[in-house]
């Protein structure tokens, strides 16, 4: 199997053009890295019930990392996080500017639609993966969540109403790689649904692990408890450290439970992406 | 048949949540008007020849202007047209601020591909609709046309390179509004083909006339011949107003051949839309 990030160097947008930097503009963000986790999520349920089927799927799985890459591009603008870097590497609006960044963000957008479109698999299953992408990243799903994120940035939530952001900005679209890889695969609906529900608690206790280790690891650099005062809505900020970590337990566990009813090949394809991640909070 | 008017207010993106403007933000721009000519085209060609099908085709016009408004929030941003007004109202981000208009306008893009996606139509049409949609609307078409247009605004082009920024920015996406009513109605390949190339035409046209007609009026307004020194790719900078008008005489002349060829049926139904534009240069 050729592997995602062979794939990824070799089918990135093109546009060719008399515009000197735009179509470098495109790549850039997208070859700087990261886990590749919503594509590897996708290709592993592929994987586990049609191997011969991975190679069609890793168009789908780019569609989610251009997805993903457009969506860190625009939460990094200075009307934003405004953050100078991403994974120690300039962001696309301090090395071009705003607006190629606004550009190149919208550009990945829509650009998922045309990989989805253009996949090969029957028209049923390719609609059905536009339908899953487009309602968990946009107006109900990612994009809602990162305005909710903004707009509460300084102003204390109630848990639930902490839960429903991450949920949506973060959660919803781990969720759909999850249900995109078992549409390729024509997984029944309620194993779909299972897979989707299982991907909303592991992108939860993503975000609960993030704010414990945020927390653990600037105390240790500090010397001493720094608590997270640049975040009001912070799971350690809500809860405190001790009730965050009870809660992240149990969502592991939650999660492990939830794990092990699975199919076991969906156990073993999924086990390498998912257990390392499980108690990473500990 | 309801109106597209009255479609689209009761069909604004929805998205309760805790958040207190988000929804409105998404819908405002959507109700502030404009000739809605792109759903118009989309519809026109499907009345011409499946009546019947036009109520279906209302939620895939909606796409149509929830991609054009995503387009024109995100070109007035500060980083980009800096436009305080549109139509007269202010602008997303000058009534809320730069983060919630960059949100909707992603929300919007995103939409427009959940509305074709749901569409009442084949599987095969609706992923056609994604795909004419997005490829036009995306990294080589309309996108890449802002980002030339933003790049170059200080630095004169040729007139092959302006005509092809226009073709980019702005006909691309008139092309596809056509293409897709042909898709819908199940056209020929040749016939949806020569629709596109009227379309690319006619948002040709539209660009250089909207070039003289501010040449002129800003000279009635002036009492004098302004010049158009605020925009050095202007049809009038680059060719001068008399070879502007040469020029949009004839792509109205040529448009007027090809409209003469269109079936009968096409031709009705297009020209309320088409006709009185062709020749308002003069």
């Amino acid at each position: 199997m050729q592997t995602f990030e062979q794939y990824l160097q070799d089918h990135l947008p093109q546009a060719e053009s008399f515009h000197p930097v735009y179509e470098k503009a495109l790549g850039e963000m997208l070859l700087a890295g990261g886990k590749r986790f919503r594509p590897m999520l996708l290709l592993r349920v592929v994987e586990a019930y049609e191997p011969l089927l991975v190679e069609s799927a890793l168009a789908p799985a780019l569609a989610l990392e251009c997805f993903h890459t457009y969506s860190l591009i625009h939460d990094d603008l200075p009307a934003m996080d405004d953050s100078p870097l991403r994974r120690g590497n300039p962001t696309l609006h301090t090395r071009y500017d705003e607006a190629t960044a606004i550009l190149a963000g919208d550009a990945l957008n829509t650009h998922a639609f045309l990989l989805l479109a253009r996949a090969a698999f029957r028209e049923d299953i390719r609609i059905k993966l536009v339908e899953i992408l487009a309602y968990n990243g946009g107006t109900e799903g990612m994009v809602l969540g990162q305005a909710m994120d903004l707009y509460f940035e300084n102003t204390p939530l109630e848990i639930a109403q902490v839960r429903q952001l991450h949920v949506r900005k973060t959660a919803m679209l781990i969720a759909a790689s999850l249900q995109m890889g078992a549409v390729i695969v024509g997984l029944e609906k309620e194993i779909q649904q299972a897979l989707y529900d299982f991907g909303i608690k592991l992108g939860l206790l993503f975000q609960i692990q993030d704010d414990i280790i945020d927390e653990t690891q600037s105390s240790e650099e500090a010397g001493k408890v720094t608590g997270n005062d640049g975040d009001k809505n912070s799971f350690i900020t809500l809860l405190g450290l001790e009730e965050s970590m009870v809660q992240a337990d149990a969502l592991a566990v939650e999660l492990e439970e939830q794990f092990h009813a699975f199919d076991v090949r969906l156990q073993g394809a999924l086990d390498p992406l998912i257990q390392k991640y499980l108690h990473r909070h500990r």
